[in-house]
């Protein structure tokens, strides 16, 4: 096990009627809230009022910023810095999935930094010092973004995507009450559970030997996405289901996971250069590309790693190793076709002359993976075979 | 899953060298310290020194206060409380093991409580509302104290052993250096890795039938315990061992496992009143009473959940399910023993006589487990049986 320093600090509150918490929370940070929403479900789902009523009863001002939408737009940040310095912000409040979370955190830490913020995006992680408190109220299953330091912002200028992670970004609190996922589409709720999936995959695929705990408890995360992604797409107001996925997601890039061991990231790398041109939706373009990355890094110096993911897993018995592999990357295939996922980067609009760009796009800081590392050939090579 | 509010905010520097943090992390809560210890064996390894010059390269002013022993009294605590009060203390540091950590715990939300501290164990967890930040660097690997709000302290002079719980008494940091557990006698290794897997089944034992994830995460950690229980036994400097084993102890009760589901704790019940009376060893205790707790609540009603444990845990395979969950229980023993555990209650130093009041000490607050309740009959016939 590698060193490592623990921080999961999010507070979380799980549950029917977590919601209950939203005012005491907030007004630990002050009276003036930035109220950060998507493109408008929640008004539909009546939590919009819900929230905005606690905002009253417990004296609370906010201003609003919606219309986040998916693969966030900087543009929008810029807006909300702009707000939190107007009206003197001093919290901000996420009511929505992974984009509009991940919009309200680029905000919290833009709103300190003297520049624009996508700078920040552009110099790494060591520029991000210091961030509002925010809070979320989570409606989606599957960025993880509730409960770690991490975010995701399209620049729809450059159509570049980047990420930012630091500590100073987790939540102080998030409400994650499973009702408010019931209205998930099924394709949200197919391209959730990939993500959820395939954030699993990404630190168990790891180059790092000694991880033992961490491959177990990531065998059990996995198996909960096998048993309840499908249920909930078949009954999207099943409880049990939508909670299951729902605490799986956050655990699953907490950073428990990931603890002690090096962990790969590279079908992550592809798939952001993919949904900067194209704006495919992340889970979709997962769901695509994951099965091909693994058919690319199998090889002898990789196959004990597929064979326990087989067996472990998936269950699959036999004897030959590399029959025993490809049987576990075929079953990660018919699971996500099952889901209702495209297998092909053709089935959602990529144009096969994009490829190449995209792969500039991918590689913008340098090459990728740590499990198996893939420069600009490889990635090529996998765009190719996906398409 | 049922509704619950996580926090598990005690921030862990794991690894090697670890100990570098402890100057920083105590200088956020003042500059007076009391330093808990043991029964001296962080003199003989050089960590008492290392503490001693990290107090002095940081400007620290300490007290001392060691000789916690195993099973810690509250006579102890109540010298802690008096030297908080004397030096005006502002964060206590403990270097040791559970008992070292649960002495801190209480000294630390004993200085806030006006008459006994021993008054915190009677009225209950309602009682403790506040505490002295503490840290801990970590000795020992089984009770998970590092990362927890429990503390359990016995009273030499009612022979009562009693536990408190409360989010307020969770360590701020814990230094977790596997290195300093090389140390660990082999008793102290098997009766750890006892503790560690008891927390577990007490908690994967639960009355709650949907705790899919919960359940798969605890099965990971078991086996953790099953793979690297024995190779710490065998080579107590193999760092990976000692890596995985307390970085599982952890995990093990920090909530995680517990969240969303109700836990059993029956068997910890009547250990804490056999370790009050007979100054046993926690976790041989645990050791002892765990199979013969398996068997006595092996019934058509909570067979489905053995038979669950004996696949998963033990890779039990077979179409008849009472066989496959005597033989779940089973490899449970073998385990045990094979880690030099005794079997017998007789073997520890009991004495027959002293079952009844043993039976009397373990419901002082009601009958104990909510996977399968056990009142007084029960609870005799579990520590006949035993005996």
């Amino acid at each position: 096990m590698l060193n490592f320093n623990y921080n999961v600090s999010t507070r979380i509150f799980f549950g029917r009627n977590s919601i209950e918490h939203l005012g005491d929370e907030l007004k630990q940070y002050g009276t003036r809230v930035l109220f950060v929403s998507g493109q408008g479900s929640i008004k539909k789902t009546g939590l919009y009022d819900t929230v905005i009523d606690i905002f009253s009863q417990n004296g609370l001002v906010y201003h609003e910023l919606s219309g986040v939408q998916p693969n966030p737009r900087i543009s929008l940040v810029r807006q909300g810095v702009r707000l939190c310095r107007d009206h003197d912000i001093q919290c901000i409040v996420a009511v929505g999935g992974g984009s509009v979370i991940d919009s309200a955190k680029t905000i919290a830490t833009g709103y300190y930094h003297d520049g624009d913020p996508w700078d920040l995006f552009v110099l790494g992680d060591a520029s991000v010092k210091k961030a509002l408190p925010i809070g979320t109220v989570l409606t989606f299953s599957g960025t993880g973004s509730e409960m770690n330091g991490n975010a995701v912002i399209s620049n729809e200028e450059t159509t570049e995507k980047l990420a930012i992670h630091k500590d100073v970004l987790r939540p102080r609190f998030s409400i994650l009450d499973p009702t408010y996922t019931f209205s998930m589409s099924e394709n949200q709720t197919a391209a959730g559970t990939v993500d959820i999936f395939s954030h699993i995959l990404e630190q168990y695929f790891s180059p790092t030997r000694d991880a033992f705990l961490q491959n177990r408890l990531a065998e059990g995360l996995l198996k909960t996405c096998i048993q309840y992604g499908p249920v909930a797409l078949e009954a999207p107001r099943d409880y049990e289901a939508r909670a299951q996925l729902m605490w799986t997601s956050s655990i699953a890039l907490n950073g428990l996971l990931g603890y002690g061991r090096v962990s790969d990231w590279a079908t992550h790398g592809v798939e952001h250069a993919l949904s900067a041109m194209f704006d495919v939706t992340h889970g979709v373009g997962l769901a695509i590309l994951t099965p091909y990355w693994m058919e690319l890094v199998l090889s002898d110096e990789t196959m004990s790693k597929f064979v326990e993911y087989a067996r472990n897993v998936w269950m699959i018995t036999g004897n030959n190793d590399r029959t025993v592999a490809k049987e576990g990357i075929e079953k990660t295939r018919e699971f996500f076709t099952a889901l209702g996922m495209p297998q092909k980067l053709r089935d959602v609009g990529v144009t096969q002359n994009a490829l190449v760009v995209m792969v500039e796009k991918a590689v913008v800081h340098g090459d990728l993976g740590k499990f198996k590392k893939l420069g600009k050939p490889e990635i090529l090579s996998l765009l190719n075979n996906a398409f």
